[in-house]
This record gives C-alpha cells, sequence and structure tokens, in this order.
C-alpha cells in the first residue's frame, strides 16, 4: 500500500515507528536497564557491560524476529535470545534481568512518540505560521460567512484563520502536557509489581528514566489511559485539518469560488479540473482517525495484568493513528501554502 | 427504552442534561446576557429589566418548541418566540439581541456539563475511598496475578486496587483542567465575529461570563475540539471502569474464584447462579463509550461558520456518553461494595 | 432528550422498540412456548391454558421489573415471577419450563424486529414512489454535475434521482431476505443445548416458530452475526439517506440553487436564511448509525454460551439504529417533498 | 510495520491487495475496455490492438505514479499516460476513451476482490473442514457451560463447535452472494453518466464484464453500498472468529483448563507460559476490524458525482479490513490445530 501513503501517508513520522525504529529503542532500553541496574547493585558492572558491548554495532536476524512474533506474541523473547547470543555466558542472565516484555516494548514506544511528538510540534507550528502570515496578507479580505451550508452574512478572512489556528494552540498545550503525564519509563517486571527486582525496583525505575530522558512513572501495564489520551490527541489534531480541508474544498468550489488553489490535482478525463485533492484528503484523514480513535478506546478493556488482546491492538491502532496526524499537518501545510486570493 | 437505563443509564446525569435542564440553562442564557448588555450599553437597562421578568416563571410550551425543532434544527427560534410573547412590545427586540441559535446552547450546555463535572468529581472520589478502603482492609491478601490469560506468578490484591484506582487520579485532575479549558461561555453573533453586538461584543462577552460563573473564550462555534476533548475523557472513565469490570468478571469465574460478588444476578433458569451483572455491565458500558468516542470525533469535521450536520451530531452522542461515564461510575461504585473477600 | 427526538427520532418505529412492545412479546413468547411445550408433551393442556390465564390481561409491576432489569441484568426472571404469581401453584413451573432468559429476549426481540422491517420497507418503497415521480417531473431538467468538489459536466437530474434510488431497491431485496434469515426463533435452554427439553427441543421449536411466524433455527444466543448483520443494514440505509442530504445540502448552496428546499429552517438570527435542516440531519443520521455499526460489532465477541457483556451492548446499540433507520427514511420522504426545481 | 504484520497481517490476501496488482488490474481495465470499445465501434481495431501492444509488458515508472497519486489524488492520469507514451501518437486518445479514473480503480477492485473471495472461501472451508473433524473427533467429550462468566451445566464440545460452526456456513453464502452483487464492472465516464461514450455505453459496459468475468451494473460512482456491505462481511468474519479465540483464551485458563494450546507463546520472563496468542491476536483482529467497519460506512456519504474524501476513505479502511479477515481465518485455522483435550 505504498502508493496510497504517497497520498495519505507521512514518510518521517512512519519511520519513527518503523521495526527498525523499534527494535533501537529496544535494545536502547536494554542497555539503560542494564546501567541503571548495575548502579543499583542488581547485577555486576561487569554484566552490565557485556551488556552494553552486545548491543554495540548490533544487527538483528530480523527473520528470526518475524517468527519469535507469530509465536510469542512479542518481539521480545527473541531479541533479548538474538542478544545473548553475542554475551559471555556467564552474563547472559543480566540483559534483561527481572524486566517483562512489555517493559521493554512499553518504554520504548514512549522513546519513539519522543520524537513523533517533535515532528507534530514543528509541524502544529509550522502551519500556525503559515496562519498568521495569512491572516497578516489576507486577514482584511471580506469572506461572506455560511452557516448550517448558506450565505449568511459577511465577515473577513480573519475569522477563518483564527478558526484554523486556535484549535492549534491547544494542540501544542496538549503536546507539551503529554511529554510529561505520557512520555514515562515503563518498569513492572512479569506481573508488574516490580518484584522480581527484589527490591532495588524503584531505584532502577528511576536511574532508567533519567537514563532514557523519560518521566518516572509506576508500572502502567494495565493503565493505558496516558496512551489512549494521545491517540484522542492524534485524532483532533487530524480533526481540525480536517475541518480546515472542509472549509477549503466548500470554498474552492466553482460557485463560490471564495479562494483558488494552485496547482491542485488533474482530472484523467476532464483536462478543465483543478481538484482540492489535499483538501478532500484533510477530511478522509480526519474520519479515518476519528474511527481509529473509538478503536483505540476499546483496547481499555485490559484483561488483568497484561491483556495480550487489547495490548496487540493497540500496536494495530496507533502507529497509523500517528502517521495519518502527520499526515494531516503535512498536506495542511501544503495546502496553506497552494490558497491564492483575488487576482493573485 | 427506560428499562434498559434502569441497568445502563443513570438518572442523576440524565436530569442534569433533560430537556428541562437544557430549556432552563438556556433562560437562564438569555437572562445574563440581557444583564450583560444593559451593563455594556447595548440595550436599555428597562430592556433588560423586561426580559428578567419574561423569564421569572416562565413555563415553556414544549408542544411549540418541539415543532420549532423539527422546522430549525434548533429550539431557539421558538423559545425566543415565547418568552418575546411575554415580553412588552418595544422591548422585545432586547431579548437575544445580537445573538445567535448557537450562542444560546452552546453556553447552555456549559451551565449543565458544569453540573455533570460535579457530578462526575464526586463519585470519582467515591470510587477512590472505597478502593483507599479496600487496599486497606485486604490490600495485603495474595493474588495470582494473570498474564495473557495464565496464571502468572503470585502478587496481591493491593496492586490490583492500586491498577484500578491510578486512572482515576488523572481523571479528576483533567476534570478539574476541564472546568477552565471547556467550561467557557460562547458568544458570537450569527457569524461567530461578535459584529452583531456592534463593538460591545467582548465587554458583553466578558460580563456574561462573570453572571454565569463560566470562563471567557472567543467564539468557539466551529473550533469543537474541547468539547470532543470532554468526550474522550468521559470514554476513558467508562473504560477504566470497563477494565476494573473485566477483571472482577475474570476473578469470580467459578473455577477462578479469587473474589465473590455479594448480591450478583439470578437467572431464570438456573437458581445456583450468582452472575457478576454490574460487572459485565461496566465492559458494555466501555465498549459503547469507547465507540460513541470515535463518532464524536467525526463531528469535528464543521463546515465553515456552522454546521448543523456536525453540530446535531454531538447533540446525538455527547450526552450518552455523559449518561454512560455516570453509569459507569455509578455500578462501579456498587460492584466495588459487592466485592468478598476471602471468607467474608 | 425527547426534543432532540422530535429532530432525530422515530416516534413510530420507537414505539415498536419500547419497554411495552417488548413486555409484549415476551409474554407472547411465553404462551407460545407453554402452548408448543403442551403438544409437544412437555407440560400437561392444562399447566398451558393456565399459562395463557396468567398472560390475558397481564399489567407488568414496572417497578418491580426495573428493579429485577438492575439485579439480574435481565428482565425474565422478575416477569415470570410475576405471571407465575397469577397462576394457581402446581401449574407455576410450566411457564417458561426449560427455557432462559435468552430464549424470551431474543425471540421477542425477533417479533418487534418483524414489525420494525415492516415500517422499514413501507418506507423505502415510499422513497422509492416519490423519486420516481421527480424523474418522471424533473429528471430531464439539466444538472451540473460535481466531481471533488468541483462543476464537472452537464449531466441531468434523472441521473441524480437514479443514484439516490437504485440502493433502496438493493435494502428492499436485503430486508426481504433478512425476514428469512434474521427472523428466527431462539430456543435454547439456559446453556443454548435444547437438554433441558429432555429431548423435545427440536419439537418444541418447531410448533414455536409456526405458531409466532417466525422461521425455525437451531440455537442462536452466540452466534449474533444475523443480528450485527442487520444493524449493517440499518447503517447502509441510513448512510444512503446521508448521501441524498449531503447532495441536497450542496445543491441547495446559495450560490449553487440547483434547487431549493420549501419551508427550510428559519434562523434565530437571520430571518433570510433557509435551512436545509433535514438535508443536515440526514447526514447526521448516517454518521451516527455508522458509528454505531462499528460499536455493534464489537458485540460479535461473545465469550462462552452467553455474554452479558456483548449482548448489554446490543441492547445499547441495536434499537438506536433502527430508530435512526427510521428516522432517516422519515427525513427523506419529508426533504424530497420540500425540494422545488426552477419557478416552482 | 513489517514485524506487526507477522502477527496481525496475512501476506498472501496483502499481496493481492497490493500496488502491483492494482496495477496489473487497472492495466487489464484499459486493455479490456478498448477490446470493448472496438468492438461496440467507439474507437479501431487498430487503435485496440495499440492498447494491447502497449499494455504488453509494462513496467510502470512508478516514482511517476506516486507523484502523481500525490498531485490527483488518483493514479490513473499518471498511468494512462505512461501507457499512451508506449503508443503512435494517433491512437492515444483511444487508451481510457471516455473513461474516467473511477471506472479503471473500481473495476480493478473488483478483480482484485474476486480473488480475496476465492482466498476467503477455501480458508472458511477449511476452517470449517477442522471445525468437523474436531466434533467428530471430540464432540462427546463433555464440556462445562459457562453464561455470564459463570460456570452453568455441563454441555458437550459439540455444541462449542457447532456455535464456532454454523456463521461461517452462513459466510460462505455471503461471498458466493457478493460474487454477484459486488464483482460488477464500473463504467459511467466523468460524470457518471456514461454520455462520454456517445451511445455506445452501455454495450461497452455489457461487452467489458464478460471480458472481465464481471457482472454487469449500472455505473455506481456514489453508491457504495456494495462496498460497505462487503467490508461488513469481513467484519463479521473477523468478529465470529475473534468470539472462538475469545472461547479458547477462556478455556484454556490455568484455572479452567477444558483443552490445552500445543505450542503456544513463550514468555520473556516466565519460562512456564504457555500463552494463548493466536487466541488473544483473534479478539484483536476482531475488534480491530469492527472499528474499521464503522469507519467505512462513514464512507457512504458520498458528495455529489464523485467524493475525492468519502472514496479516499474506503481506500485506507477496506484493504486493511480484508488482510484482518484473511488473518482471522489463517490464525484461527491454526490454533484450531493446536487445540489438544484431554491427554493428547
Amino acid at each position: 500500500m505504498n502508493m496510497l501513503s504517497a497520498l495519505t501517508g507521512d514518510d518521517e513520522v512512519a519511520a519513527l515507528l518503523s521495526d527498525a525504529a523499534q527494535i533501537a529503542a529496544m535494545v536502547r532500553f536494554e542497555v539503560a536497564l542494564a546501567e541503571a541496574s548495575a548502579e543499583a547493585g542488581l547485577i555486576t558492572a561487569e554484566a552490565a557491560a557485556a551488556v552494553v558491548a552486545a548491543a554495540a554495532g548490533f544487527e538483528p536476524d530480523r527473520a528470526d524476529l518475524a517468527e519469535g512474533m507469530q509465536r510469542d506474541g512479542v518481539l521480545v523473547p527473541s531479541l533479548v535470545k538474538q542478544l545473548r547470543a553475542r554475551m559471555p555466558e556467564e552474563h547472559r542472565g543480566a540483559l534483561h534481568q527481572g524486566a517483562t516484555s512489555q517493559d521493554a516494548i512499553d518504554t520504548a514506544l514512549m522513546l519513539q512518540l519522543a520524537k513523533v511528538i517533535d515532528v507534530l510540534e514543528q509541524r502544529l507550528t509550522a502551519v500556525q505560521s503559515r496562519l498568521d502570515a495569512l491572516r497578516d496578507g489576507h486577514g482584511i479580505r471580506p469572506l461572506m460567512a455560511h452557516t448550517r451550508m448558506q450565505a449568511a452574512l459577511p465577515t473577513t478572512w480573519a475569522e477563518k484563520f483564527r478558526s484554523w489556528s486556535e484549535p492549534l494552540v491547544r494542540y501544542l498545550a496538549s503536546l507539551a502536557a503529554a511529554r510529561r503525564s505520557l512520555l514515562v519509563v515503563q518498569l513492572g517486571g512479569p506481573v508488574g509489581d516490580r518484584g522480581s527486582f527484589v527490591g532495588r525496583g524503584d531505584a532502577i525505575a528511576r536511574l532508567l528514566a533519567q537514563k532514557l530522558d523519560l518521566g518516572l512513572a509506576s508500572p502502567w501495564h494495565t493503565t493505558r489511559d496516558p496512551i489512549v489520551a494521545f491517540g484522542a490527541l492524534l485524532a483532533l489534531i487530524s480533526g481540525s485539518l480536517g475541518k480546515m480541508g472542509a472549509d477549503i474544498a466548500l470554498q474552492t468550489q466553482s460557485e463560490v469560488a471564495a479562494v483558488h488553489i494552485a496547482g491542485g490535482g488533474g482530472s484523467s478525463a476532464m483536462a478543465h479540473k483543478n481538484n482540492p485533492v489535499a483538501a478532500e484528503v484533510l477530511v478522509s484523514l480526519a474520519r479515518f482517525n476519528a474511527g481509529l480513535s473509538g478503536t483505540l478506546n476499546q483496547a481499555m478493556v485490559h484483561e488483568n495484568e497484561r491483556s495480550g488482546a487489547a495490548w496487540t491492538l493497540e500496536w494495530m491502532v496507533l502507529p497509523q493513528m500517528a502517521v495519518t496526524a502527520g499526515a494531516s499537518l503535512r498536506l495542511g501545510l501544503q495546502l496553506l501554502g497552494q490558497l491564492r486570493f483575488g487576482s493573485e
């Protein structure tokens, strides 16, 4: 589905959530865990050094990982086995000691999402800047307001730009808040009570968080509300851009022509068409992410101390939502650059 | 569908979102608007007094309102007409002057949601207290942890209570934040630019907010993200309670019996059954609100300066979500009170 | 939420799915079951006569039913108790003998849905007739076709009417098919294997189906695909009417004015507005039913021999979907009658 | 997201819906259209031969197609340009003559879905065969039935197998019906009225359908109910397999142990675990497809004669649904093969 992703996807965000990025983040987790565990006295400094050495230059056997994924439902057992095979036998137990797959996967996700948030913030800021510039350049132009699909009363483009821009301010604030509330370390051990770290769990978690530049939190294997709330934010971003897309598609209708799109899409059958492709796709992305948001909420019903069913559902949904929010911002930025007013 | 609402509904929250409550809140808006408009010099003090007098003891003609709803898609034109009929002719224009239906309806909703938030906060606090008490009374009891639907390792009930409780702390914080970010006055006039208030719009909005104890905001007719974000929070509340329900349904299975429910549901065919009805319904409510959350997000694509399609969709979804979140907390509180451990 | 239902609801379909209708259908089930059981030799003719007598003129104690609903998660235990209280003690066991709550509730639902299908068929046929009349009266009128929100090439209104009409033909066929595939008797006993009818279950089911004019089927307590497929059909109906609504809202835009709506909605602020309220609400209904359709599908994951969680979710969703489909057709029919072409 | 697709994806179905498969199907459409157009007298036999020659051995320039996709929102203009570049100038106009992008894309989708249906039928039949064999081998084994998450009464495994199997019979019938109702040719021209084929449209459509082994239909650019109904069927398939997965996850719980899974998943932390990974993932897939089904329904609101927004949404959703249904059947088949009863 590569071709479609040229239209509806986002290469930059997708790369941050790729297999390669996830594996790298999980290896980073294992290294930081070993270092933290050594500092906290759970494993020896030599063992930690062996983990660091094993991770250096590690190239995963991806076929083996995929096989492990199919069998175990998670990558981690295979990944740990591959890493351990690069270690002296006496230190192998120190890798991943006390941890569970979910510690590695959830913490890795946070490392990945930190970068996704960077991208989203940059793009939200860029869209805002462009809206500011449009307001400065064209805000005083008259615009017929439309309510309930009917011409209502005259207003100005400044009002339109304001309505597109104000939610983005809130999203930037929400992303900043998500850095604190979402981007936290996961460390619970097999059943989420840190019992496997024999009294050193809290100390290790604190050190781990420092090393990975993540917040500290009690284990959250089964309390997925920050993940789902982040998905809700991604859907809001796509939603507001979808509203902008819908407005532009309506304003560029042949009969309305309040604004024009430079370089809209062509048709295989009608040479005169100048289709508002990006505007329409913004609506598609909004509806797609809206739907996924509902599905992600279904993953809140997380049975007992770990639900394979609910957790796998998150994996199927959240990355798509991030890519879609990224695509919304990418297309929104492009589309604003294509708007032409009056005789421009 | 009264019977079903005995199981899945919530009378208290439903009453706060009833027709009667909405009409009362809209009348309160019109009165406060008239007073604010008089203070700001848009209308005379006499006219404002006439609005106050018309509102006092007002009993709406509900058949006429329903007819207006069908015709106009909103209650307000009929409501304004009914109120104006109670006023001396010379002051009638002062009622609702400069305002649009959406100003009345959205502001009224905020007044109603303020009370809904009160109820949710009280119940979240009550559920938390009960979880604290359970932790104090039973937290040290051993519990077999289950991951991926299999017995894993022993832990304690304290961990279970913690996992049920921690998200609720976050929801209380989110509700407190929603009081500031969501509960704001709506005042924009016909096309959302306050032009109809001829230069006094900002002053009127400020006074209106004070009188109604709401926050101040620029017009948000078309930027519905705070509404949709509130819906997302409602779904999270139901989701976490649904997780608790799923855990309890699993732990009370005949073969597991880690805890018992005093006074579970009976069966028409099997006298020995003690069904975890409330636990199961918590799961239903979670899934229902999850789905509605996705649908509410579809209302983000709000065309131009007012979308009847998107706005009506909000009305169909948001009240149900609030009632469902209320029901989740109501049932969760009941269920926690029914839990019996060991030989209790 | 009465006022809103004046706009988005449907009194006729809602009545068919009301508490009163459900209780009446469940009583009808119990009577037919008793008669079938007597004919099959499971209970005596005297006992069956006692059931018939108890049902005659039965007025349920609704407060007691609501209490039972809360406690048991189903109405049936309370209902059976109320009916048995009207019977001589020696025959009480014959009422509901061998059956389970789900037999009564699911079969009652089928009796109710049979009438819902009647209404939907009548309305689909009425919408089609009106479309045929429009095609005959106005089909040759020219219409500018719009693709991707841009004027494309001229076509005729006949094409528009065709595109609105053709799906309805398919829905009528699907409803006719649903009469056979969906409207079947439910009889399984406590765990769905008819074991409680001690060898007479198949015979009783056959007789029961005859008496209730329903199809025969093996027990389907846990196989809910016909229910969910019916929901999908309801969403398609609302979807096609939503497409029609979107088209009309676009065609009646002030700048396009390809058609007019006689008696559209008024505004509280702009006397010149003629809002396409019904057209917009058709879009709302389509999006609402689309979302509910996804939620109903979540109820397919029905645990073991009866899932209170999944089944309750169906109850929360399916009736709303039927009412919404009914409202779509009601509004669609109204809206088509309001269309005015040219100088009409 | 390759690794995840090892768990939740389906290589075979994904290949049928890949870019390569889509391009091949679109080329096949263009060839058949040219041949049909020649037979119907719209273009010359020489021109048709030139189209056939251009298609033979055609290797698309995929970078150019991706660029076209981004610009035009559809692949077809670029594809047509590439094919025309391989033709003598005088015949270039004959390629795609009278057609629109949607004719090519929708018809290509039908050619692709025909093969997807083949795969789904094969797998449904295979799952059924395995269920028949299980019933023959283990049906008489006793099983404790569970209703509302509680042990109810004894039944047999035969009942369980029956409940898993019966819906599949219906899905096979629905797939057979979909071959007739869904797999039809799309030919409408730019605005869906076949006007561009200057009187020969119906004849060309008939010939085209014959050549491509598809059904005949009037243009359905904007009436997407057969597509959405097919999506609903895909969700039902995943739903029923999800029910089976939920049952198996419950039955293989450590405390219930009514059946065992040979070769379940391992844990990175607990060597004794035998996780029902496939069973859990079946639940994930069901919930994922349920959610997507709701989103696909949103695409029913298809504005005017072609909605870029609604159509693009279909592309984002339907292929994922088909892959997910394929994965459900793949995993279900695998899981049934892993079940071990008693001392097996």
